[in-house]
Formats: C-alpha cells, sequence, structure tokens
C-alpha cells in the first residue's frame, strides 16, 4: 500500500519518468523540494513550464533557439565559410565552449543507427544539402564534428559521399589521445590513430 | 561561453540543485523534456506547484499529508496501541509496504547527530512523549524503528531512557541477516547479531 499523499506520488511519478531516475531517488528529490522555500519550488515550476513555450527549433542550423533564427546564426562575427555538423544540440555546446571555433553549425538531430530505425530521411540531412547549395552560401568548408564510434564513423562516410560532389573541403575531427591519459591504458586503436596523426614539433 | 537559450539553461539550473545532480544529468533531463508533449510539461510544472500547497504535516504522527490529520492517524482499521517510531515519512513508507504493521507512527524528522547539531530539540522527541503521557493515549508498546547504525542505535538508547519510566513497552527492529544475502559475505556484526537472535525451528 502507498501512503504518500497524492501531491507527493504525483510529483515521485513525474520525476520517474526523466532518464535514469528510478523511484528512489525520485523520493530523495521530493523530499529535498519539500524543505525548500515556497518561492525556490515556483521558480522551478516555472522553469519547466517555460521550456516548451519558450524554445523553439531555428530553421537555419536546427538548434534549439528562443529565437529563429538563432543567435549563432546572426551573430556577424561568426565565420560564414565555415560549417560543423553535430548530431545533437549538446555537441555543439561542447565545442562552444572550447572557445575555439568560430564558424556555424548544422544539428542532424540524432546519428545513422539502422538497427533502431534511424536513416537519412530521420537527419537533417536533405537540409544540409540544400543549405550548402544554396546560390548565397558562403561554405567553403564541413567540419563532421561527429563521435568517434560506429555510428558516428558510419555517417560521416555517408556525408562525406553525398559533400564532396559540391566541391567543398569536408573534414573530421582528429583522432589521439585525450589530454591527462595514460598511454599504457589506452587502447589499440586510440594508440593506433595517434601514432598515425603525429605531428612534427 | 553558454549557447544554451535562457529558458534551457534556467531548468538545467533548477535540476541542478537537486540532490546528486550534476550539470550532464540536468543537460540530459532537459533534453528528453524537450522531446516531450507540451501537456506532458505542463503536467510536470503543475505537480511542482502543487507540492507545497497541497502539503502539510501532520499534527499528531509529524508525517507529511494532505490532510490535518493525516489519514493513517484517522484510520479507525489501525491499532491505537502500537506506535512506531521513525526518523523520515520516507521510513513509513517502507514499513508500509511490508504491509506487516497496522498500528500508528510517529515520525522524529531527523536522527540524534551532536556533530551535526541535531540535538533532542531538533526532533519531535518531546512531542512524542506528550503523544504518549496523554490521558486518552492507548499506546502500549513503542517499536523503535531507527536505522542498525551509530546514530540510530544512540536515538534509541536516548528514547528507551526517556520511555522507559512511562511504563510502555520499548522495543526494536529485529537484527539479522537480510533475506537473499549471502552467509560468506555478511559482516561480523550482522552475524553475531543473527546468532545472538537465533530462533527455535
Amino acid at each position: 500500500m502507498n501512503y504518500f499523499p497524492p501531491a507527493i506520488q504525483n510529483l515521485i511519478d513525474e520525476f520517474n519518468k526523466l532518464p535514469g531516475i528510478g523511484p528512489k531517488t525520485s523520493e530523495r528529490f521530493v523530499f529535498y523540494l519539500l524543505k525548500q522555500s515556497e518561492e525556490e519550488i515556483k521558480k522551478f515550476a516555472k522553469a519547466i513550464e517555460n521550456l516548451k513555450k519558450k524554445i523553439t527549433i531555428c530553421s537555419q542550423c536546427y538548434n534549439f533557439s528562443e529565437k529563429d533564427p538563432c543567435p549563432i546564426c546572426t551573430d556577424p562575427r561568426r565565420d560564414k565559410s565555415l560549417l560543423c555538423v553535430v548530431a545533437y544540440p549538446q555537441d555543439l555546446q561542447a565545442i562552444e565552449k572550447t572557445n575555439e571555433y568560430k564558424g556555424l553549425y548544422h544539428i542532424l538531430g540524432g546519428i545513422l543507427n539502422p538497427i533502431e530505425g534511424i536513416g537519412p530521411k530521420e537527419l537533417k540531412i536533405q537540409e544540409l544539402l540544400k543549405r550548402v547549395k544554396k546560390p548565397n552560401s558562403k561554405i567553403q568548408e564541413i567540419i563532421l564534428g561527429l563521435n568517434p564510434d560506429l555510428e558516428g564513423e558510419a555517417t560521416a562516410i555517408y556525408l562525406a559521399k553525398l559533400l564532396r560532389p559540391l566541391k567543398i573541403k569536408v573534414a573530421r575531427l582528429a583522432r589521439g589521445l585525450p589530454m591527462g591519459s595514460d598511454l599504457q591504458y589506452a587502447d589499440e586503436v586510440t594508440l593506433s590513430n595517434a601514432l598515425e596523426g603525429r605531428k612534427e614539433m
């Protein structure tokens, strides 16, 4: 029998739907919130409510944004000759954090995965080609910022094949040892990549 | 630089405040919610809003409830001679799930912990004594449902000392091997407890 009052149980059920969160953690969240001020709780509820109300998708790069086109696409300081293709908005965020890249982005919205039924039509690939082919497009180089795994690799090869006939430079991110790693524990593929991509000092 | 739109970043910040949740998990929650319907999102926001609005504390047992007194305290089928003292509402919930206990509860609201500054005054201990001493009280036995650890043990000893002069039976939960455990890996204290508390078959 469940003796949590409905207002508590309802919120436990809602938290329980979040990815990776079970009933015990949901309970913990609710009992944590019960200790917070009414104001804090309202702020939280408001933030959730505003999510769908305020967020739209940029019609150029397909990133989430409060404006269409998004602040990156409309930023005049951005280099419009460079386009980085990523799978998810979170990947864009990771690249932005480096402060290294000043070009534009294109979010595919996923990665090719035939087993899970995700083919080229499920991703923003046609939109990418259209964007590159536009007469006023300034894109000269496309960087494929995809994960170095099976699906990322397959998607990169697929995209490279489609993009090559358009006479645009297509690059992928470098492979090698990550910072702070230990040679002893590096896997063979990473180490092979690091050897192959060695750089003169 | 942070390129998440404010509506996304705000919600990430809110999730980030939850216990055990870091920025990466918060991001994951938000991107999960972005894929949900507007209706689902509203339900979630509403559940959070309702938490503080609807929940009060039962003036008898100090459990969270939508009514005062709570449904357990007012349930006529409950055995009013039995009182189980627990530290937190979650402990009550765990005991209720067993379907074994049909008495009443008293929630202390914590456990004695001098290092963290939690003394008897921070807990509902005076309230427990008052409740037991009431002329119309039917309580005959108190079960101390506290954790078998240092703080739980200390709290149990403290409470037993206070309750003994009132001529009420005071019991604690049994110690022994948990179901599904392996003798080989049981710690010495658990095994000693299991030996000491052995039961004839």
